[in-house]
Formats: C-alpha cells, sequence, structure tokens
C-alpha cells in the first residue's frame, strides 16, 4: 500500500464534468488500495473573478483580504471533488488549508510554508478515506489565511508529500509531462521521461513555463520525486528527481526559448568600484528581476568606462529604465538603450559537466544559421545566449536538431 | 460609545456596488464614534449558485461537504466589504465564523450554536477595528466547518449581539420593518414602531416572512433587543424586544395569511386512546411539520368515531398522504381527504391576553364577508381559522380594517 499525493490544476477542475473525472481517476488509484491525498486548484475562472470584483471596489485592495477571498476558490474545489467521490462510493473528506496543519508565514498573497502538522490528514487517511486539501493556502500561527502566491498548489502538494513522506507525488496539468522544447515550436520535441531537478529549474529559469521555480527548488531541498503528467490521459509522465550518473550520458536535456525578456545596455559606465553594485541594489530595491547581466572588458575613453548590459522581464522595462535614468547623476554612464525585440535561447543538461564543447557546438549551430549572438551567460549545465527575437525560433529548432535530434 | 451589531443580507450586498453602499452606512456609524461588528450573508445569488454546482456532480451531496462548499459564499462578502471600508479609510478586518470564535454542535447544513468566545473580536475592536463576521457559519470543537441553516445570519448577529453585550442589533434587509399585514395584501398596512418577541414568532409561524422563528427566539432566549430596518434608506425600522405593559393598550398587533399550508382530514377514526399520537408520531418521524389539528366530538358509527383534521406545509402534502395511507390498517380510519386551496388567517397580539372577545369579532368580521370558516385554533396571544384560499386576501383586508385601522 502505497501513499500518493496527486495534484490536479484549475483546468483540471474547470467544472462539474471535470471534477467527475478527477474523481474517477483518483478513485481508480484508490480502488487498487493506495492511500490518497488529492490536492486541488480553484476552478479554472473563479480566482480571476473574485479578482475582478475586488477591483470594482479599489484598484489596491488589502492583501489580508484578497487572502481571505481568493482562498475560497481551492475550498469550493475542495467540496466539490469531495462530492463527486462520494457519487463514486468512495469515502473522502476535504480540508483546508489550515485544517489541514499547513502553517505559513504572514506575508499575505505570497506567504512561505513553515511548517506542516499532518496529524489530521494522517487520522483521515487511516479511517480509510480520499484525503482532499485545498492547494495554495494555509493559516498563520495565528490563525490568519494565507495565501502561497503563483504556483502555490504544486507548492502545497510537494510539500505534503515531503511531510506525509509520501511514496509518490504526481502533478496533473493539461500537457503529458516535460518536453525537450516547446513541442508548439519544435514539432520534433520529445516527452522525457526524467529530468534532475537542476535541469527543470534551469528550464523554467529560461522561460519554460511547466511549473514555478518555487516549487521544484522545494522539492529538490526535502529531495521529493514527482511526476508531472496530463490529467487527460493515461500516459506516464515525466519523473522529476535528484541526478543520477546516468543522466551524465545525455549531455543536452532540453533547449528553450524565452521571448519574454528585455535588454538595458548602459554606456560609458565609469570602471569604479561600487558602480554596478549601486545599479542593481537600486533595480532590487524597485522590486525588478534582473536575470543575465554581461560587462564587457573596460576600454578607455578618458577614464577608463565600460559597457554593461543586463536583462529583466519584458513587463518591467518601462520602471528599469526610469530607476536606471534616475541613477545617471550617481553613476555617471554616457548612454542607456534598451531593446525589447529580443529572445534567450537556452541548452540545458547535466551531461554538460563532464562534456566539454557544448558552448562551441551551439555557437557554431547559430553562426550557421546566420543567427547574431548579442549576449552569452553560463553556468554550470546552462549556455544562454540573446539573440534578435525575430530569429528566435528558427533559433530553438536548429539547436534541437544539433543536439537532440 | 456604543457597541453595535448590524446584519446585512444577500440583497444589500449583491454587489460591489452595494457592497460600497453597505461600507459607506458602516462608515458613518464609526465616525459617530461607535464599535461597530458587521454580519454578512453571501451576496445573491452565490450560495444558489453553488448548490447548482453541487447538484451538477450529484442529487444528494454530503451534508458536510456542502458546509464547506457554502461557507465560502460569506466569506467572500465578509473580504469584498473590508476592501469597501479600507476604500473609506476605515480600519476592518474580517473573520470567518470560526476566527470569531462561534462553536456549534456537529449536525452539518443546520448547526446550532453552542457558544461564542469573541476574544479575537475584543481584540480587533478595541484596536480600532471594523470587524466583519461571517454570517450562517461556524465550526464545531473538532474545527469542522458548519452552517446553521435558513436564517442563520440573523442568527450569528443575534448571538454575537447576546456574546458581545452590543448596545444595539440591527438587521438590515430590503422592508422598513415589520408591518401590521402584509403590505403587498392590504394598502392600509401601518409600520410596527415595536412588537413584542412572542407577538413576531406567533406573525412568523403564522406565515409573515420577516425572519426565521429560531432567530427571534434566541433572542427572546437571550433578551437581545434588535431593530429591523432597511438598507436602503435612513427610516427607523422596528424594534423587537420583551413585552411591556404598554403593549396591552393594543389588542391586536397585526394580522396573517399563510398560503402555505394543505388541510388532511381522516373520517370514521376510531376514538380510542393512542390512535392520534400513532398518527402524529409517524408524521414527525418522516420530519413532517404538523401545524394545526383540530379534533371533532365522536360520534356514534357502530364503534364510537372521530374526525380528525390537521394541517401540514404544501410540499410535504404528498408525503404526508402516503404515511397517512400507510397507517390506514393499524389505525383503522374509514377515509382520508386532502385539501390544497386552503388559506390561514391569524390575528395576533399580546393585548389579547387581557381583552376578551377577539375571537368572537373575528368570526363575526369574517361572517360578514360570507367566509366560511373551516378549522379553528387558538393561543394566548393568536387566534388562527382555516378558510377557503379564494377568499384569503379578501379576509385578510377585512380583519385589518376592523381590528387595526
Amino acid at each position: 500500500m502505497a501513499l500518493i499525493v496527486q495534484k490536479y490544476g484549475g483546468t483540471s477542475v474547470g467544472n462539474p464534468d471535470r471534477i467527475k473525472n478527477v474523481a474517477r481517476r483518483v478513485a481508480q488509484y484508490r480502488a487498487a488500495g493506495d492511500q490518497i491525498v488529492v490536492v486541488v486548484s480553484a476552478m479554472s475562472g473563479v480566482t480571476d473573478g473574485l479578482i475582478r470584483l475586488s477591483k470594482e471596489i479599489t484598484a489596491l485592495p488589502s492583501e489580508r483580504e484578497m487572502d481571505m477571498l481568493l482562498a475560497t476558490g481551492e475550498q469550493q474545489t475542495i467540496a466539490l471533488t469531495a462530492i463527486a467521490l462520494h457519487s463514486l462510493n468512495v469515502d473522502a473528506v476535504s480540508l483546508t488549508g489550515a485544517q489541514a496543519g499547513i502553517v505559513t508565514d504572514g506575508v499575505h498573497t505570497k506567504a512561505k510554508i513553515q511548517n506542516i502538522t499532518p496529524r489530521e490528514v494522517h487520522k483521515l487517511l487511516d479511517a480509510g478515506n480520499v484525503v482532499i486539501v485545498a492547494g495554495f493556502q494555509g493559516q498563520t500561527a495565528e490563525g490568519a489565511i494565507t495565501t502561497l502566491g503563483r504556483g502555490g498548489s504544486d507548492l502545497t502538494a510537494i510539500a505534503l508529500a515531503a511531510a506525509l513522506k509520501a511514496d509518490l507525488c504526481q502533478i496533473y496539468t493539461d500537457v503529458d509531462g516535460i518536453y525537450t522544447a516547446d513541442p508548439r515550436i519544435v514539432p520534433g520535441a520529445q516527452k522525457l521521461p526524467e529530468i534532475a531537478y537542476d535541469e527543470l529549474l534551469e528550464l523554467a529559469g529560461a522561460g519554460a513555463k511547466v511549473m514555478q521555480l518555487r516549487s521544484v527548488e522545494f522539492a529538490k531541498k526535502f529531495n521529493v520525486i514527482f511526476e508531472v503528467r496530463s490529467s487527460l490521459n493515461e500516459n506516464p509522465g515525466t519523473i522529476v528527481k535528484e541526478e543520477t550518473t546516468s543522466m551524465e550520458d545525455v549531455v543536452v536535456r532540453g533547449v528553450s526559448l524565452d521571448k519574454n525578456q528585455a535588454k538595458i545596455t548602459l554606456f560609458g559606465v565609469p570602471d569604479q568600484p561600487g558602480r554596478a553594485a549601486g545599479i542593481f541594489r537600486a533595480l532590487a530595491d524597485a522590486a525588478i528581476n534582473v536575470d543575465m547581466i554581461v560587462q564587457n572588458a573596460s576600454h578607455d575613453g578618458g577614464v577608463r568606462v565600460t559597457d554593461l548590459s543586463f536583462t529583466v522581464d519584458k513587463p518591467d522595462l518601462l520602471k528599469a529604465s526610469k530607476v536606471i535614468e534616475s541613477l545617471r547623476p550617481t553613476i555617471g554612464f554616457k548612454e542607456a538603450e534598451s531593446n525589447e525585440n529580443i529572445g534567450k535561447v537556452s541548452v540545458v543538461g547535466v551531461g554538460m559537466r563532464s562534456h566539454s564543447g557544448v558552448a562551441a557546438k551551439m555557437f557554431d549551430v547559430l553562426a550557421h544559421e546566420q543567427v547574431n549572438i548579442d549576449m552569452i551567460s553560463t553556468s554550470e549545465i546552462k549556455v544562454s545566449v540573446v539573440i534578435d527575437l525575430a530569429k528566435g525560433e528558427t533559433a530553438l529548432r536548429a539547436l534541437h536538431k544539433a543536439f537532440l535530434e
């Protein structure tokens, strides 16, 4: 008898019929004799509808009250899922995040899980129930309702799997698993049978929108093995786990294209200690996430100066440009330039650690496709380049062909 | 500085604009320096929508899970009401029933309040907040979410007013208060400045749909004085309180017409001890509520037999008829007859206790209108008669004119 945690996203529980489908799948697993904990999101559209209601009242609602409001979405789904299981003669009990013992800090709308006391979950499982837990939510030690922010339901499932020492954690979604590249762009993309946490982190960070980074980071930290699979069919998905030696046989696990970055370049920054720190501290204070940073070798221009480029999320570009402009007197750069028409192409794989020449091969492939490289950034298991947005998909396909087909 | 509990029903908080109106009214009271606790229902339509979703899954959802589902309706309203108060720069905090310390028994969908520990409410009030509490809900001592059934939000307000020793409890609704008769039927109906608990109980029991009996019973038991008034204007409403001697100066406080009753008559019931008990125990076991019971004097028919009439709620008639038919062998009555075309007309007033002749005057008025009386039932402060449904409104108007104009 195994203990399985299954998580179903908003599309999978989007209406009563889909909730009945989820219940049928859960009932199958239950009939095989396993203990099942189900984590569900709000029905798709419910959360957006609640946000719209709040915006009709005020543009800037309090975060505590938004948590109180939004937590009702998942609470509705757990009740309906329990009702659907009952109609299949499966014993089931729903629990809110608070009732399931999920304790968070008090940072409303993006709370962090502090600990989980799964006493009630264990008790109900041992009594023969499927236990259905509201994703995305918890409560503070003082009893205030909190939500975990984007990707919160995945996090609930993975954290519960860790706390319950579950044998298996399945993240059901509307795709079949994790692919070597986005199949909408690369027709030859293949589903991966398994992938290392670090590879998934690099791919997610490189724009592959499978899961939020924090859930994968949590899983890595607590060594929770999970499977990403589809709620629409019975196909096996992709197992995400700690790196194994056999994974190194594959040099590149996947390639990705991130179209959501913009680039800012500062020309003529005086090459003195503290200038770069001043720039990135100001951006961090404005809650702007900086991804790639490249600084060219300094050159002479009266005093020694250098050029500095970095990328930010496209929606943050305007805000970032304003921060940069406000720094001109203190930093003393000559000129700032921004460019939204860029794409970031990455190749990812733990096998790179023991194989040299990945970057060289990547640049060869891009040169052969007449793609000009604008910025380069590397990690132990990833090489990313910034290129012209218009060449993004061509570059992705060429890299997939060269490394993965 | 007074402590005021205000309750707003589903229509009063039916959309974001109405919630803003409620917030403006609350802000006015708060600006006068009073401490305010606001109890709200679900936005009108929300509860019905959730019930519809559950019915799409199964016809008979579990009551525990229906409580989990429906409790979200009020939770959404408290959050939106708090957000609306913030936008008026009024400090406000929302609390679910559980967070407000409302502990109930475990009878899901119609739980009874066992006790209220308003520590959190007091703490938040003392810190300068308006406290917004979700009506209709509580939790068991074990932490399961419960709902209080029909009229539950009124009950939450009155029970909180008792627990907080509030100076004033206001029940805001879409009517101006309690009237001498239904103004849609009787054009001369007047709003009552005050009414005794017992009178309101008899009027509610007699079909006037102002408030559920249990909320009024609770208020009477704990001597909570409350005001029924409109959320759409500033008119004073009706104060509901313990009977005072001055109330006896008015013989009849109000008249009502209940069109929702049906009558069953059993002819030729053997006049032996235990026969009536057998009938009404069987009906009670089937959860059928019996209102009026009339037994005629027995007469000779071989053995001595009697005729027995009683009324039930119209939707229960079919079920009641089946129960009665199943009793024929054991009870041994000759014939059963049912009639849906009846109306119950009642006159109510604590002044009746010290004034004789109310019944006689009532029968005179009805005779003058050519209304035939079918059944009669009296209490200390009420006389009810069953008549032909078609004559109901005529009778009500005539009685209002004779007693109240």
